[in-house]
């Protein structure tokens, strides 16, 4: 009984499964091709992406979600079982000139986790190659390491920072993204400025030490900054972001939407502005960062709700205008 | 008697001048302030903002034209006096902090030769600091001196040329400024296509031994260019640039226009693609340029006329789609 116990469940597990509309569904656990790691789920992020598939961004169809922390159950290479594990989202063809850049990220045949043709991780479990884990230290607990997909894209605008010296950087919205992107500039800029329309996501920033201006009360001087990052998920953002950075200043963007955005390209040109897009980052730099307590990621946890309630913490995220709510799949606690 | 036409001489000169349409004036000959150099004009080139001037661009008034060599003819530094030399255009406060930053051409005081508060070349003589002017050497003929200006703007781009390794390069626009970019540009990456609409401006770029690609017959591949160049100086050559350029890659913007463009900036996002606005550009990269006989300027000379024939040259510029237009001031031809 015992065994026959042990094989259904080996054999199927929950998940959020999205096909037209998001549902909780008893599906067969994946099965990892060779490369691939079967990966237990422990804790799981939604994320804005995640709000817009079920919009019908990407067309996707599946098991939703792309932040996770897990734990190797299942690799054919015996030294990754039981390794506490976090995955690089972009599965690529490895073969293509893009890859074999480097540029793997921008693979055209990749398949992306939870976002384009590949099961993601509201689930029990998923599957992974290898070569996209990253073993997460000891010293980080799963509430961090589940921020490790969206501390990384945040901090891709060190890139940035780093070649001005003491850059005043501005960050154009107070969501999940930009009170990371905050934080993790506050570390390389000689002065930070958050600006938002929501009191108690700027307040959160202050109690970090970190610059806040108002939308509502505030307008801030014009050309008045080296660089300026565009995380408010608006079309708006960008002509804001242009009037705030100063001439030869850089202007990151970070959100994406479905509308096309109107600027000023004169602007652009007159004053040699650069505009850099920027979506993924690099996995051991957000792993560095929270290792050394330089960045307060869990501050950014709303609410957790268990896997099989998805439904509901999807509502939650909808309705409430939260920060990050988290997914716990049954018997992570376990763990 | 001949001193007497010595001195009327030396009192007024001849000139273009703009209040809101342009006449041949006999205007005074600017009297110099301290720091500057009184420089006798050889030769001044006509180019787009100019025209874009006389139809209101910058709200100038005065003697328009940026495009000039010239010998100094009075200097409170005797050193300067005989001098053949160039300017560069923006005249700076040099106290304020994008001044100090060595950031001049971006000083929010600056006076622009030609084009903002500040008389240019399209007259016998002119007045520029000493710390603008670049002596020109003497391998160096007046008639490829006079495209400094404008090959410097185009040599900008190998700024953002030489971070790709072997880049495959794209400039969109067959006009003057074009035409100049893509010839810098062969020299840096491994393979530039210009992409135009015009079949002689095209036959010239081939001439230089350039790959180039007729819009009316040829749709390019899109994302194959690790950089793309726009000098169309149209709204719409943004949207074909961001369709060629890879992912990672650059787009430079080179054209300036009243209108706003809109453009589908999710694609900037997920691509990762840099675009920087690029204004102006180095003089002494432009000098070597043209004593190194790397750029074949004088070719793109469709017609001089006479300063005093002036209006008639710009009329030969609305009218034809012609490259470069050069004044000659009288009695220039002497020197």
């Amino acid at each position: 009984m015992q065994s026959s116990i042990g094989n259904r469940k080996s054999a199927t597990m929950h998940a959020l499964f999205f096909d037209g509309r998001l549902e909780l569904r008893e599906v067969k656990r994946p099965r990892p091709k060779p490369g691939e790691a079967l990966i237990r789920v422990l804790l799981a992020g939604i994320c804005g992406t995640d709000l817009e598939i079920l919009k019908g961004y990407s067309g996707f169809r599946g098991i939703p979600g792309h932040e996770f922390v897990g734990r190797v159950v299942k690799c054919g290479d015996p030294e990754w079982v039981g390794r506490r594990v976090v995955g690089e989202i972009n599965v690529t063809c490895g073969e293509c000139s893009l890859c074999l850049r480097g540029q793997g990220r921008h693979c055209p045949h990749r398949t992306v986790m939870g976002i384009v043709n590949r099961d993601g991780a509201f689930a029990e479990h998923l599957a992974l190659p290898v070569r996209n884990l990253h073993v997460v230290p000891d010293e980080i607990p799963d509430e961090a390491a589940v921020f490790v997909e969206p501390l990384a894209a945040a901090a891709e605008v060190l890139d940035y920072a780093r070649v001005v010296p003491s850059p005043r950087a501005a960050v154009l919205g107070d969501g999940r993204l930009g009170l990371l992107i905050a934080q993790v500039l506050q570390h390389f800029a000689s002065n930070v400025v958050v600006i938002g329309k929501h009191a108690s996501k700027l307040a959160l920033a202050s109690s970090w030490g970190i610059e806040t201006a108002d939308l509502h009360h505030t307008k801030l001087r014009a050309a008045s900054f080296s660089l300026v990052v565009e995380a408010t998920g608006s079309p708006t953002g960008l002509e804001e972001a242009l009037r705030l950075v100063e001439p030869q200043g850089t202007v990151v963007m970070k959100s994406t939407f479905r509308e096309s955005a109107q600027f000023d390209t004169a602007k652009l040109v007159v004053d040699e502005i650069k505009l850099i897009g920027s979506r993924c980052g690099n996995f051991a730099t957000a792993l560095d960062l929270l290792r050394a307590g330089s960045v307060d990621v869990q501050a950014l946890i709303s609410k957790k709700f268990p896997l099989r309630a998805g439904l509901e913490a999807f509502e939650y995220v909808e309705t409430n205008k939260c920060l990050k709510v988290l997914l716990l799949p049954e018997g992570s606690a376990a763990t």
